[in-house]
């Protein structure tokens, strides 16, 4: 009996690094998660990530060949394999390409994340069947993911979509891209937390968010304090699809997409971003697109479609 | 003797019809151009164009077979034939496809006109031999065309690439697309005639601009005026130059282009709004792209680039 082909993804973050073993239906034989680690070095990690990949590919050598492996990795280039001055990875430079290289005799590739999660999102996710659209990762920063006619696009030097760099105001909040006012410090985990707190600085409604350290508080806990009907918890949720709302209006004029896909920790609080956020949309939204773009919630958990992109970004490698 | 194959390239505006007859190499061997007078009919018009058209063909009958006719119009939808509703032209619905096979036994194409000048740009003016790059066609308006890994993109419903209404001023200048701020109320003909009245209402400076009504106003006279020092004149061209440096910034980090082309009336102030763009998109835009983008002005002549990508469009379709 010919042997079922299988191979992996894995999604290298900051925290933690995840593993998927899918078949060539997307499905998920087997998952796990490991801490990154990366101070501890690119060797070291290379190494507990062969030992990770081992163990779970030894569980299923009797019934699949691996085909190849996919990694996503912040700040990657698929051209080159290379990672770079990534923020979150204390790694300067590095190949886990080539260093991957050494331990498996099949086909490897890297991946931009968030580019990940827009091949995920169209292999199993809510892009499913989709040729237009749009990933928004909204974790610590935004990432971005566009795929335009059936394909990813990665620009003239790899680096198309940074549309957590898009200004929404002119010098607005600082940036760690040292500029003002991008999409991403009033859209992500961390941008979410400073509305609370230039929220409290202005207003003086009642509020739990009073008790709570910038350091110690989540998206997740705005999002259950909102539930409860903390008047300035929902504030924080309409004011964030407001201006999310405006600049997914500038983001359709620009590609057109059949939708636009919200994933990572933020996209999870659902309806409390996505209503507003769908409401200032077509508000804004320049007439020939009303009523035309789906803005949706990633249909995967966790990271999984970073993982799941990771390895049909590397199926798509073999087979072209 | 084979004779050789030659196209036409047809570009239908709101007040003149300009047409091409080029060869394979690109080269115009003939052109002209004919006042649209939409406001006769389309019958009338179909029935004019026919007549430059075999006139023009007649001449150079025996030396070259016509292989088809690519049309450029505003607001055209390339996969239906038809132009709609646009504002420049007194037809509400037609389609001059249909109209023009009753006397022409040759595939006939039509293409949005500022998606003509991106692919007339590719062809033969100054994104030659590019593969990522972004046409702005500052006119009346401002449109755009967008070549993503070598090919135009059209978006999920035909409508990608209104780059002109990405809003640059939240409750900014009224557009005429009913919303506020919209970047062709800022960068256009008209654009720029309202940024000469606000400097003259705002400023007092000694100006040639206060003794002429805004309909006399033209860019070109501005131009002219800048480039003999008149202060306000020159103040427009920076302001200009700051909005659209800005705005450019934004994207480049949506599609990572490899140049951004200034085409169109606006566009022959030359360095007068070239400079500025280019220094304040160097001062604004996200260090990666730093020094990669060219911002170029196009290099073909008045409604060449249109005519061309109009040729170019019909040519691509025969061969796919």
């Amino acid at each position: 009996m010919k042997k079922e082909e299988v191979i992996f993804g894995v999604d290298i973050g900051g925290t933690n690094t995840a593993i998927g073993l899918i078949d060539s239906n997307n499905k998920f034989l087997a998952e796990k998660s490991f801490e990154t680690k990366s101070a501890d070095g690119i060797d070291n990690y290379i190494e507990r990530l062969t030992h990770h990949l081992n163990q779970m590919h030894h569980e299923y050598y009797f019934t699949y060949v691996l085909k190849g492996i996919g990694l996503a990795a912040p700040n990657a280039d698929h051209r080159t394999g290379y990672i770079e001055n990534s923020v979150n990875l204390n790694w300067k430079k590095v190949s886990p390409v080539k260093l991957l290289k050494k331990y498996f005799d099949v086909p490897i590739t890297l991946i931009n994340d968030a580019n990940a999660a827009a091949l995920g999102e169209q292999a199993g996710g809510s892009a499913k069947g989709m040729k237009n659209f749009v990933v928004l990762t909204l974790g610590t920063g935004l990432g971005s993911g566009i795929v335009v006619d059936g394909n990813l696009i990665s620009g003239e030097t790899g680096l198309a979509g940074e549309l957590g760099h898009v200004v929404v105001k002119q010098d607005g909040r600082k940036c760690n891209c040292g500029r003002n006012g991008c999409l991403e410090t009033y859209i992500s985990a961390n941008g979410i937390r400073r509305t609370v707190f230039e929220l409290i600085s202005y207003d003086n409604e009642e509020t739990e968010l009073r008790n709570i350290s910038f350091n110690n508080l989540t998206s997740l806990y705005i999002a259950e304090l909102a539930h409860t009907g903390d008047p300035v918890a929902k504030k924080v949720f309409d004011h964030s699809g407001e201006i999310l709302g405006r600049a997914l209006a500038d983001i359709a004029a620009c590609f057109d997409p059949e939708a636009i896909i919200l994933a990572g920790g933020v996209a999870e609080s659902g309806d409390l971003l996505l209503k507003p956020t769908r409401q200032y949309f077509e508000k804004y939204v320049l007439s020939i697109y009303k009523d035309k773009v789906k803005i949706l919630k990633s249909s995967l958990q966790n990271s999984r479609a970073a993982v799941l992109g990771a390895g049909s970004f590397v199926l798509n490698d073999i087979e072209n």
